[in-house]
């Protein structure tokens, strides 16, 4: 009997909602699983087309990410970023010789005419991988913060300035004439359940959610389960800025400041076993707190909240 | 005292033009000697320009081609073109890491409004290499021929089919609306030696010469001691396939023949030891015939190649 028999929407950025996804392929078929990427933090780095979370959501799913780091290639080599440099070329942004080559080819498909949905799906095909990996637009979006060392872009403030300055806003740049991509359109309209990924509510699920019509869509959707994974365990984001950010832009940085952010389209919060403490608060919020182990290192950890996510 | 205390214009296309420009940069300052390399080659793969022959010219010159094959970089990997090649893309064009890192660069410069002269120019100062280095042209001009298996462009004829194809005829597409490129034209007018090194006459000095007024003017050069090596020895191509598509073109595959193609604008013939019988029939043309060592293996043959050329 399989673990879960309806459609399953999985909204993502980068390396942690990576892992759940990655437990979520292992139980639910292509056709019962959307895993709908933010791409607010895409960049252009030497005329290439960088999409940073499709990236390494597509070589977790397809088993060739680093494991060392989550993000970029396993067993990766950096000749050619190293002769950029040479040639004068700014490279803060670490591109492997094996991850060049997905820009490459992406940047290539799209200026063929393809849409950024087009091109996920054949590099999901090429790499042998057989669920469905979309972009949450096909359009461009862009995250921008206005931070106490200027205005970034997401990948300028996480990458070249290590998530050190201090944040006062975060802009999802086009998102007024951004469309949800056909795929996640779909999976919006049919899917029996939704998963937030655990990942950073600010950079990775807001400018997924903040597309014309996808949260109240969300809010609205009736006969669909809708489940936050907490990115912040024990007051503190499991990887990445997410809890400094949270606190500076006013947010509390727990577990429930997490389940405050997605009160209107959520039904259930899985919240770490350390914070325990807080389910009650969460179900002050009119939600239903599952208390689980989110630290997700294994396969088998990955499986495992997978699981207790779909049998809810 | 100086070896020549003039200036110098050399012509080139693949490995053995740069084996030659290496020597003259071995005796004449950077204000003396500007060499112009064909572009007639240049490609377009994975939306990258490459242009072979600058390359090599770029790589050799710099001291970072690859010895063994002549072209390429040494100690290449090729990691980005393996992945490339899993995203179905077509990798019969063998790029390394390193040299794709050159692709990727002058594409992004072209992209943001620079000329061909100005990428290669750059990548010059930043390679270290004080010698210039122009294109034929800013402009492009690709060379096809017409073969027994099908119409090819350069590189498909060479890399892709191996040279192996019989050619019918060679065009130079686009040659009557490319201007030499200014460092070309400024050289033009003011070099006291040309030197045709030994390229393919037909696929590699040939689109520089075919391109307008170009011929005219050296024909009509006063002043200018205008000297070409054959790059036929033994009535076969010290490498590539120059003498067979001579062959199929209809000229004789010796040094005679290759004197015959350049009577117009040459002075003076160096041949081989090898053909030294050939001699006379040069000097039947009107030409002179210089007798020389012009296999170029170490850098000593390429440096003693050029002083004979320069003292001429």
């Amino acid at each position: 009997m399989p673990t879960y028999d309806g459609n399953v929407l999985a909204l993502a950025g980068g390396v942690g909602g990576a892992k759940l996804a990655l437990g979520l392929t292992r139980l639910l078929s292509p056709d019962q699983l959307t895993v709908v990427v933010n791409t607010g933090d895409d960049e252009t780095f030497h005329g290439l087309h960088v999409s940073p979370d499709l990236d390494t959501m597509l070589y977790t799913l397809s088993g060739i990410s680093n494991p060392e780091t989550g993000w970029g290639l396993a067993e990766e080599t950096f000749n050619a970023l190293e002769m950029l440099a040479r040639y004068g070329a700014d490279t803060w942004f670490n591109l492997g010789d094996r991850d060049l080559a997905t820009h490459i080819r992406r940047t290539q498909l799209l200026g063929e005419g393809a849409t950024l949905s087009q091109v996920t799906t054949d590099l999901c095909d090429r790499l042998g991988l057989a669920h469905h990996i979309a972009p949450m637009s096909d359009d461009p979006v862009r995250t921008w913060l206005e931070t106490d060392s200027g205005h970034l872009s997401m990948q300028e403030y996480f990458v070249k300035f290590r998530s050190e300055p201090s944040v006062r806003s975060v802009t999802y740049q086009g998102w007024e004439d951004a469309a949800p991509s056909a795929e996640f359109d779909r999976a919006l309209a049919e899917a029996s359940r939704l998963v937030l990924c655990p990942s950073n509510p600010l950079l990775s699920t807001g400018p997924i959610l903040a597309l014309p019509g996808v949260r109240e869509r969300l809010a609205k959707r009736a006969g669909c389960l809708r489940i936050a994974v907490s990115p912040i365990v024990g007051g503190e984001a499991v990887r990445g800025p997410a809890a400094k950010i949270m606190r500076e832009l006013g947010h509390e940085a727990t577990c429930e400041g997490v389940a405050k952010m997605y009160a209107d389209i959520c039904d259930i919060v899985v919240i770490d076993e350390q914070d325990a403490d807080l389910a009650p608060a969460i179900r002050g919020l009119g939600m239903t707190a599952v208390v689980a182990p989110t630290i997700m290192n294994t396969e088998a950890d990955k499986v495992a909240l997978a699981r207790i996510i779909l049998e809810l």
